[in-house]
Formats: C-alpha cells, sequence, structure tokens
C-alpha cells in the first residue's frame, strides 16, 4: 500500500490514500492515461467511494490529474509556464502579446469589482474586450478587459475605426481598435494580483472545464494620465498552467 | 430561491445553488458569522448534503467562506493583498521583507522539483532556511528556502557565526546566518512562478488550515554567479490571500 513521508500531523485517510494513489501514478500509469473508474478504484484500495474521490480531488488540484468532460479522470502532463510578465510594461495587444482578441462589446454595467478599480459610475460606457490565449493548441486562460470610453477620450485616432469613421463590423476586427487606441496613451505602469477562482460558467466553456473547476484569476491594473486607465480579469486554468514572473536580468541569466 | 445572470451553459444544481447561497451572504450573514450546519442548510434549500458541500467548497474556493478547525465554516472577509514583488531584486531577508526566519537546518536530499531547480546531485549538502509570513496576526505564508553550501562557498564572512566561527545555538539566529551569508553575493536575477497547490500537512498546520487545503505554492529563483544560487518554494494561504505584484511604476501613481 505505500508509504506516507508524513510523521506528525494527524492524516485523515483520504490524504494517505492520495499519497498511494501518487505512487500509483508514477509507477503504474503514463501521462494521458484514463484511470479505472472510481468503484474499481475504491475496491482495489480498500475504501469508501467518498474517500477515493477526495483523495483524486486532491490529486486534481496539486495538477497530478485532470478530469475531462466526456472522457474520464486522465494522468496529467507536467503543468505548462505561461509568462504573465509585470516587466513589460506595454499595453495589452502590444507585439509579442500572446493574446487573440475575440470580440469587443459596449456594456453600461460591469461588475462591482471591476467598477471599483476603474472608478467609473453606473451607466458610464465601457468598453468590454474578450482575448483568448492558446498555447501548444490548448486553450489556457480567457480574459475581459475593461476600457472606460472616457479613457479613450482624445486618444490619438488610428485611421482605421477610430471615432467618427465606419465602425469595423468584425467582431475580432472591433476588440483590435479597441486595443490600437488604448495603446496611442501613454502607459504610465501597471501591477497585478493574482488569487484563486472558480470558473464561471462561460469560462469554464472557453477552457473545456466544469463549471466551479479551480482557476487562477490575475487581475491586471493598467495606469495612464494619472489614473487606472484599464482593468483585466484574465482566468487562467489551474490544473495545466504555472503562471511565470520573470525579470529581464533574470532572463538575461537563463538565456546566457 | 433568487436568479443567476448565467444564461447559457448547462448548470449543475450545485452551481445554481452556490448562487443563491452567494446572495444570501450578503443580504443575511455579516462578515465571521457561523453558518448554520449543513443539516440545517441542505433543509432550508431543499438540497441533498453532497449538493450543499459541493456548493460550499466553490464558495471556498471563490474566498467567499472560510472553513476553520473546532469552529465550522464562517463568512470570509476580503482577501487581504500581500506583495510578492518581482521588481524590488532583493535577496530573501533584505531590509524591507516580510518573512520572519524560523530555523535553518542542513538537508542532503531535497524534494526531485528543487534539486532539479538547483541542479544539485543527491548528497550534496544544502541549507534549507524555514520562514514565515504573518499579516494582521494571522499567518499567511510559510516557505522553504533552499541554498546549497556551495552557492555561499567564498561568499563574504559576516562576522557572527561565519564559516569556523562559533556556530550560532538558536535556530532563528542559524537562519538568519545563512540569509546574511547569501546577502553577501551579488544577486544577478530572479524569476518567479505561481501555481496551485494543496497544503501539506505540516504547512497546513502552520498556516492553520486542514491538509489538502488548497494554496498559492510561489517557486522563485534566486541567481548569482551566472547560475540558480537558491530557491525559495513558498505556500501561501488561497483562501484569505491575494498575491500582489506591483511595479514601482504603479506605486508612485497610486502613492500620488
Amino acid at each position: 500500500m505505500g508509504t506516507t513521508q508524513l510523521e506528525t500531523a494527524p492524516e485523515p485517510k483520504y490524504w494517505h490514500l492520495k499519497t498511494v494513489l501518487s505512487e500509483a501514478l508514477d509507477s503504474e500509469f503514463a501521462v494521458g492515461e484514463i484511470l479505472p473508474n472510481e468503484r474499481d478504484l475504491a475496491a482495489r484500495f480498500g475504501v469508501a467511494r467518498a474517500t477515493l474521490r477526495q483523495a483524486l480531488e486532491q490529486l486534481e488540484l496539486e495538477g497530478r490529474l485532470q478530469r475531462r468532460r466526456g472522457v474520464g479522470t486522465t494522468v496529467a502532463p507536467p503543468r505548462m509556464g505561461v509568462a504573465v510578465d509585470p516587466a513589460r510594461h506595454t499595453w495589452p495587444g502590444a507585439p509579442g502579446d500572446d493574446w487573440e482578441p475575440v470580440e469587443a462589446t459596449e456594456a453600461e454595467t460591469v461588475p462591482a469589482a471591476v467598477a471599483r478599480l476603474l472608478e467609473t459610475v453606473p451607466g458610464e460606457p465601457v468598453h468590454v474586450v474578450r482575448r483568448s490565449r492558446v498555447t501548444h493548441g490548448q486553450p489556457v486562460a480567457a480574459e475581459l478587459l475593461y476600457v472606460p470610453a472616457s479613457s479613450l477620450r482624445g486618444a490619438p485616432e488610428t485611421g482605421k475605426g477610430a471615432e467618427g469613421a465606419e465602425q469595423p463590423a468584425d467582431a475580432a476586427a472591433r476588440a483590435r481598435d479597441v486595443l490600437r487606441r488604448l495603446q496611442g496613451l501613454e502607459l504610465e505602469g501597471q501591477d497585478r494580483a493574482v488569487e484563486l477562482g472558480s470558473a464561471r460558467a462561460d469560462d469554464a466553456r472557453r477552457l473545456d472545464r466544469l463549471p466551479g473547476a479551480p482557476v487562477l484569476v490575475v487581475t491586471t491594473r493598467y495606469f495612464a494620465r494619472g489614473r487606472t486607465a484599464a482593468v483585466a480579469v484574465s482566468t487562467y486554468r489551474a490544473d495545466t498552467c504555472r503562471l511565470t514572473f520573470g525579470d529581464s536580468e533574470a532572463m538575461t541569466v537563463l538565456a546566457g
């Protein structure tokens, strides 16, 4: 049944099972392999289904297992490093950005937490740009970027799709247009917060996860003209992603 | 029973319950208040205990509820912003650092993932410095900092507790001594990765959580002399913490 390295703390039953299962994953299963069903696994390890399920949930939190709709529980590959670089000092959509603009809409209400960061008042129009990020062919993150219309007021026009000109009909083109106008402003700084969340139904669908799956939520504030000009709420799959933050000096060391 | 804002995706039962519960938390409960027991809650909302438990787990993931040993489930205060600043370019233990050194030991084996980052070989001695971080009187994070003895070789001696001198007897003093010697090296850069994990039994005890509770694991590499001189694995409570990453320009904007 394997042993655990834990010595002192009282150890719940599922925790011991988790350790045993983790060793079994190392020794008996390959990445991508589908695990036996819960009934068979519970019988093999002589535990109740509820205990087994708790242990599987732990292994999913740790990125060892993935539960996929219509497939079952599979052995997860190592997590991918996904760069979230606060040192780049660029607007979203700048060259080298890994995100794809999907669409832009105009909203009169935004989530309360976003409104607080943007200091907007209800009814104030806000551009909402939806973007997605795909790494190695897998969707890894979905983002909503909130840009109050007032942030873009007086921003240099970009020719195509600028105010007064004909609006681009295509959803992605509208998104690119908002990003282009934002890039006309001088970016004075940015900061980020990372926290644990659970996937909303719409993000879950886009990320190929079940609603409520654990996600890492990165909230970025972009500063221009002495205020918060835009806020991005980016939702990363917590099962497949490690978010990496590098500084340029470290990069040099690694490259050298 | 409240309504949800979700329109399109198929919605599991616990997910709907979560939304309803979340609204009840806003309207009927204060921060710190203990929720009724599971049986009463399940009866009130007309759901099975298993469904209720799934909804409570979601709310815990989102930081709305806290489960505390011997207390029960309480309404969580807003998460604390805890600064994890890759822009500071300082060694652990430098002035302004929020961590308290607890102890230092010398190990001949380190976790495989750490050994890979440090490029150490088995049997090579590694200083392991344990540190803890307390914010507003609450333990928020526990850290193990791994420093191969070879990283400190030739590092300027610091007088007190330097190689050859009498070793300080006190555990925290030994930890401070390793940090002081590390600070004698020129720091060439650092990078960080953030990922989801589950609390090991020892960290769980230190963070006042149950083993397996979701945590945010921050792995930091410190570079000196063209190699990885130290690796810190910091485990933050995911229920109470938002990790913040700021750049100095953004800070100026906020302060101004």
